[in-house]
């Protein structure tokens, strides 16, 4: 199957309603980080603003739940509430069909459904759905964006806990297929654990061999890279030679890792303030066209609040950005989605696998020998 | 809230296309439980046939993915392929809006569901989903069906590994709100052993101690059992003087113990054959008009199977039939619905808590006290 | 890793206490389906009876929950309760360690755990615990069995879902991997389905499209093979031209189809009584010295109750019998452990990637190319 | 049942190894942040540090995964990493028997655990284990701690989801048994937009109806708050009338709102800096002789790692710190212990029904009434 997607459906803004609605309507921020009453906030979808008559803006690098800023000279700029200034101008109007000159574009890319019957089985998405063609058309996908787009990854802890797993991801970065990531502390720590002593939280990542006094290997490793100055520091003086943040480091892939309550240490480079690493991690997501996050509800979720549905490319294109989530519960699932993340695709199974199986799968592509391996 | 059930909207017979629709054709069986070329099955709603011009007729006692034969003097009953006769005469077609005599009514209760928002949060069903209003709901509901209905309950073993649940579950057999019983092997099991030792499976079901060699207790509580002979005469002996099956059989509840390939013994009223056991089970569901399942996922699927969303009450009366399942996991519940059982309401929950709360809210209710405690 | 499993300590009857330990006694049985007061009970483990002065025999083909029959001649039978005859003389005693004439040898397999330490990370198994080694063991040991031992496999429906799964585990049957089968109706109702329609339950097992009226091909699939009277004569009249029923019968693989509540059909091989299907199942038991149970937690708890931990080989050699399950749940594995199954081995993950995965892993072992893909 | 807790057992250093142990020994920390190689990280039990000959001191206020300053003067502070300062003393040392001078008392309130058979059911902690006589503790427990000790809450955001939990647990904090509380910015926004809407999230926390456009509750919630400046002022201003941190603040009950990347907002009370968050989460932890934790994954981790298995009172009686986790999941419980907060008692049920049935409870018992109710 050759790589595809949908193709983005514009807007008739020459026929009613568009084409009768007024203009979009603006208030001045008084307060920093409050918006004016009445604001508009935004979803995951695209988005028009009639800003002149005739004119509807589509907003660039979207986000759900933030305000919509007219800059000076016109641009639209989607913000965050705790970024407003005193003055900003911010849309009014919560009406998604016009009436304030605002139109949420929700099926802008909508597929051909087919027709329900009345009765049916298997609407629902659990771990017994067939998972064969996501994983196909992942393949094409990520040969695709390796090329096209910008693939960001979202890490959870559990990825480095496992060898394969571990060596699965790294040979995605080194096959060009890792262009951004996003995770917390606790993944970078448990890696160079797995660098510097072969375990994790103090157990063997290939043999689950627990090594005696091993939970100090959790600590030594970050007492390490803290006398080091930085991970970054640790590689360059060859302390730190293999893994994940190694072969990102070595690749120049940008990094954002989160801080959060749990950790220990920290690692130098992790963020501390949430919202500066939001910003950061924002700064990715921007550029992503498709995010992966695996076996994380924190990040996953994290990400999926500042990742629109759609991406509008340098030529004026508009792309979908896609999402996949992979997780073991559909807990997980569903509670991305009740957060407002619709689109998001889903996997039901141990990222282990996932890891693994996406690296062979796209080697036997490359290779060429998909049918015969 | 005092109780409300929504009504049931008949069809437009008088109307295209049902009111230019054929008749509905049957074929006879030509081998025993096989059912002819393009037979119809059923679904869980109500289904009418159009058996005489302008007459048509509403299945009774229906149940889903099974056949309708037309008995000598036309009644139509919801047959198993299993139980298919030489000569049975067997409705075809598989329109659903009267193509071919036949309508499925799939909006026969539906309630208002207000618009949509093309963006929102909390559209999925999770353990973080509120559930005030379904105890409030189930309280009246229960209090109703006591009075005026059959309420059936389905039952996985975990409801006696705890004294308080198991404690409260009689306390509802007592008081009237237990109708009917379904359950498997371990459950009667697992209560005997109560019974008799105050543990399940060797553990104290209040304490949590591992009793000395407590293994035995489970099939000495079995083996003693079938040294009387039945549940009942063990009962009728003095032998079992508490718990949920005492409880039950003491007040001549039907109750249906299926047998399963998991089962130790089994206690003597075990039915062995599946088949014997899901015609016994049925005749318990046919008169059901609430079921509600806890911490099974065999015996909610296969009630689930054959029970349909609506009763036809004596009097012509339909109403719907109340399906409630208590599950601590979201894949048990969307597994129900991928079997095509969309009605049923789901609590995320222990169901050691809910029996306990149940049984507390509806003591408050009877008393009238529910706003002081 | 060559392949290698720990060796059988026999227990030493030349010291105390076993040196001094009483003959076991048996009684009677006095009521058929009954054993005698103070029954003795097996475990998964080897047990051992003091028969003569200075004889202890060892049981063969064991499970848990069983009673001991001396048969005339002197040969020790494990019996279930249910299968007891009136005159059948009943080991008695619940000492373990000689007190009553039997030894229960619990730590025959024992392998070295290494020193603990007072406080330590990840001692629990979890879905983040690395699986790697689990993968790599699992090959070595298919390798082995395939030639050596016996294989039986335990599956859930859900396999069968997926397009590459199913393939999958068909290429296991086609390559030796797959000695016995041990599934309900729905599993092989599904495979058919899928054979007949390319769907299961409705849903097309690669694209995922819900087909137009999809729940009639569950029923029409079953309602077929009923029509000709198997499966087996399916596959014989060329119905049933592939999937893993058409492997397994086509390769004279002994499967077991154990009837349950929730079948629709059933399948003419299903077997309705469920303690015939027990006794078909433990036919198969018997033999096996690895057992994989995928994703159901049905039959793997059955299987699992009447599989022991070791099998005695025909030139008296004792080995352990190995026990995998695979599931997305750390509930469902600690419910088998719960049931007393304590030596299950456990991946939790997806069992779609498992099969695949280990389908590929086994190709490439054979392939001598695990080094390069 | 009175409530009672395990005594401390002092360890004899009187007697081999600890007679004959060594001081321990300190070394200066270089460079701020990073610990001395050959430091001594602590772990949840109470440890002893031989400070002088024949003077072992045990440490006040541990934590695990810290240093061990010892300061001038002679006191021994518990230090995380990241705060330690050029100078400080840290403790050397990894044997935990007194081989540097240390002693990692592990089994400081070891109860009696009776005798283990070598073969039995249910011995892993899941969903079927029976709660009741962890209600009965509990109950018992928090009513002692409301008097003499110090209970700390952490809370997750479903909790105040439910309009009945929501309800009990203010009963809770307004009757007395809620004297810290830990969450994230979730919590409260969740908690405020239900005092402001009846939603959260735009879902009415009762009848379960999407309000119209109800997203927008959730952010005009925050906005309101951060116009006024604070919660503490929404509720000095009437704002904010009823909820969890109306109650809180109303009775000066410490709150610690950390910050998360998942956040919206945030509300001006959340810290932004994730260290900062831990110290002040620290600071009511060391006064915690009760905690428990609802519902959260992120806040039970973060609270697990910085709480010790005991306190030190003033009187110098070494008393246990109690943990409780509840959770839906068996992973979040084993995922806690893999961390190595081994002393958790784990409930498995969902919050709402927690909350509802303690609040009830504690009721029951404060009335007298627990027999008749």
């Amino acid at each position: 199957m050759a790589f595809w997607f949908p193709g983005y459906t514009v807007p008739d803004f020459s026929s009613p309603p568009l084409r009768d609605a007024p203009l979009v309507r603006f208030a001045p921020v008084e307060r920093a980080g409050v918006a004016p009453d009445g604001y508009h906030a935004t979803s995951i979808f695209p988005e028009y603003f009639h800003v002149e008559p005739g004119r509807w803006e589509l907003l660039r690098e979207s986000r759900m739940d933030c305000v919509v800023v007219q800059r000076p000279g016109g641009a639209l700029d989607v913000v965050e509430f705790r970024r407003l200034q005193v003055g900003d101008r911010v849309a009014l109007g919560r009406g998604e069909n016009g009436e304030d000159g605002i139109y949420v574009h929700a099926e802008a890319f909508v597929e051909d459904e087919g027709r329900g019957d009345k009765f049916a089985f298997r609407t629902r998405l659990t771990r017994e759905t067939s998972f064969s063609i996501d994983y196909d058309e992942f393949y094409d996908l990520l040969r695709y964006e390796r090329d096209h787009g910008f693939i960001v990854w979202v890490l959870g802890p559990a990825l480095v806990f496992d060898r394969d797993a571990r060596d699965a991801f790294c040979a995605l970065i080194h096959r060009g297929y890792v262009h951004g990531l996003l995770a917390g502390n606790a993944l970078a720590v448990h890696d160079v654990e797995a660098a510097l002593f072969g375990t994790a939280l103090g157990q063997e990542i290939y043999s689950k061999r627990l090594a005696p006094l091993g939970h100090y290997h959790h600590l030594d490793a970050i007492n390490r890279v803290r006398a080091l100055g930085s991970l970054k520091a640790a590689v360059a003086a060859g302390v730190i030679t293999d893994g994940i943040m190694h072969a990102a480091l070595r690749r120049g892939i940008p990094v954002v890792l989160a801080g959060s309550i749990r950790d220990d240490g920290p690692l130098p480079e992790v963020v501390a303030d949430v919202y500066a690493a939001q910003d950061r991690m924002r700064a990715v997501v921007r550029r992503a066209t498709t995010i992966v996050a695996l076996a994380t509800q924190l990040h996953a979720i994290a990400t999926g609040n500042m990742a629109p549905s759609y991406r509008v490319l340098e030529d004026g294109t508009v792309r979908p950005v896609f999402f996949y989530t992979v997780d073991m519960s559909e807990f997980a699932v569903q509670k991305l989605a009740n957060r407002g993340s619709l689109t998001a695709r889903s996997l039901l199974t141990n990222v282990q696998d996932f890891v693994v199986t996406v690296e062979r799968g796209l080697r036997r592509r490359e290779a060429g020998t998909e049918k015969t391996l």
